[in-house]
């Protein structure tokens, strides 16, 4: 096994899969950094939807290694005067515009916010229209190269003055907890925001009940093959929140349900 | 010319083009294996399709440098009793959900199986819906750092024991060879399951006649470039499968055919 | 910041997205140049237009380092009597069939072009229907290694008998500039050819207008976030083409527009 510490940026965008818009920054980010890893996360994200990235964004970075640089362009307010973050959460780096993108990694122990202001970093040529490739790129190359450069690509940012994006609520009530969809995945699994957690810490295991509008789910399985094809099942995905699923099949079209369809507990 | 020998790894899955959850494999395997390479195969087999994968693989696997280790996610029984794989076959390792996948490598040559069973290759924590993330990726990052680690991952599987899936029969009579459509690719060109050794061990080059449905092509062409546009032509593809393709245009719309359409050479 | 210099190759097909045919070229690359870095550009030019990567591949090309190599694989002529050119362009090179696909680099200075003749660079068996996979790829994989190896890959071709094709003009009348738009970006921005040198050499900056049909933009904006959501843009994009845009947005939908709409500014 290899222990070799190699530099590593992932990339999530709105740019649509396939987008030569992420070849361009990659084009940046070799010319500064031969030895670089690249990683796609995922460039489907719905146009210029900062929740639905906000929301991936933690469950995915936990997979990847410290030092690892996260850049994250999901940006309507580019060449505006909004500022761009580079925000230290533990020993990972995530890199975009400040418009809420960072909203779950704000509130976590260990968490430093910077603003890119030191243009020796940039690109020499800075477009109006695409800072993922004339800033993000370039920083995130310096930072994943050399953590230490996060003291110099521009000055701290208190956690107060950062924006922050409002999440559906989770609530608690006598009996019950509710949540709503947050995520589809390409299997059209319902992913919700309740996670295993808050639900156990309330609930007891066994004798729940799940309720998506009018369908009733009257217990959590372990796993999809634990049911017959076509069953609706409840249960904790691999990122560890509720999910819905229909064994074999798409439950996104089969309960007509998607992202902020309400789900409850009981 | 570089001759260094680097760890590779092939992920083919069917999470869908650009799937956050391709992203975590990766980042398991580029925490335990920073020099890895990691080719995407492809993300687009058919939700649970494993027959589709089981014919892609074998002519994929051969364009890869020995000791490639090829992962396949294709896994609707997660999380229940279902062995997970790891093949040898020859140089190459494909690691994946014993649910018949590997069939088209079973009966070749130097071909040997075992089952994942050592945990202390796996991710500490394992979940119940995706191994692929969980057990799969961290074995091949294991295997494609040192093959040796073949022998130690679990024990051996003997071949009669193996799941096993049956493919379309190539039907062989008195004055032609029968077989049918088994993959379209992103061109529209039907793809069968005749190889050009099947065909010519039966059939003279000459005077061959291929018939998809009601469509008869008088002769097998060289290349797409060998007819007027529009014209529909058979031909032997680059993975030396006989195909059916309309030059400048797309064989699956304009013949109505697909998966499972009968060809038949006489 | 690593200065290593990297084998570097990117690839630009019309396979469509997640295709495993680009897998197969990747295992050729890395079968041959285990350290070389591999970048998608794009598999979604729209099935063998010509024109369509054409008009891309500067735009691109330009972001990445010296040495780059860059595979073109639109080859609706594969296994016919087309050359497959190489075509040095300042220090990166590009490999592709001579079908006009690098008509925008060959009236640049310090371009050279060869057609790839040594067999010895090629994979011993070369398919009628695949030479992205067969002769482009290897080749591919020994500039990148050497870029001294470009005068062996063949004979050098004179400039006046490679294939050219024409673009759509753009004219310049009295008090006026017209061209169309060329590509639409995954966000729907329509992308013209008109770039911002040509434009304000005819026009001043000041009391413009865009016409795209009967739409009227009055002035030109510096990015998406200077108008209010729904607002029809026109701004200078990334790549400094004009480029029509709707503020949170889909141009191409809104206003019914796509490649070939012509767009004149007074």
């Amino acid at each position: 096994m290899s222990h070799v510490r190699l530099p590593l940026i992932t990339l999530t965008t709105d740019f649509g899969a396939d987008s030569p818009y992420v070849a361009q920054m990659k084009g940046v980010i070799y010319s500064r950094l031969a030895d670089c890893r690249i990683v796609d996360v995922t460039h489907s994200i719905a146009p210029q939807s900062v929740r639905e990235a906000a929301f991936l964004l933690p469950t995915n970075v936990m997979f990847f290694p410290p030092g690892a640089v996260h850049v994250v362009v999901v940006d309507p307010g580019v060449g505006t005067e909004r500022n761009i973050l580079c925000v230290r959460s533990g020993k990972q780096y995530l890199i975009g515009p400040d418009n809420g993108l960072f909203s779950m990694f704000f509130d976590k122990p260990d968490c430093d916010v910077r603003r890119l202001e030191d243009r020796s970093f940039w690109r020499s040529e800075v477009s109006d229209t695409f800072h993922g490739r004339d800033i993000m790129a370039p920083v995130a190359a310096a930072l994943a190269a050399d953590a230490n450069q996060f003291e110099k690509i521009g000055s701290a940012v208190p956690l107060e003055q950062v924006v922050r994006i409002e999440f559906p609520p989770v609530v608690i009530e006598g009996n019950g907890i509710q949540g709503q969809i947050v995520y589809v995945d390409s299997f059209g699994n319902l992913i919700s925001n309740l996670s295993r957690q808050q639900v156990e810490s309330v609930l007891a295991k066994s004798d729940l009940c799940v309720r998506l509008e009018k369908h009733v789910i009257r217990r959590i399985t372990r796993t999809y093959g634990d049911a017959a094809d076509g069953s609706v099942v409840a249960l904790f995905g691999s990122s560890e929140y509720l999910e819905i699923a229909v064994v074999g099949g798409n439950a996104a079209t089969a309960l007509s349900a998607g992202v902020g369809t309400a789900v409850r507990l009981e």
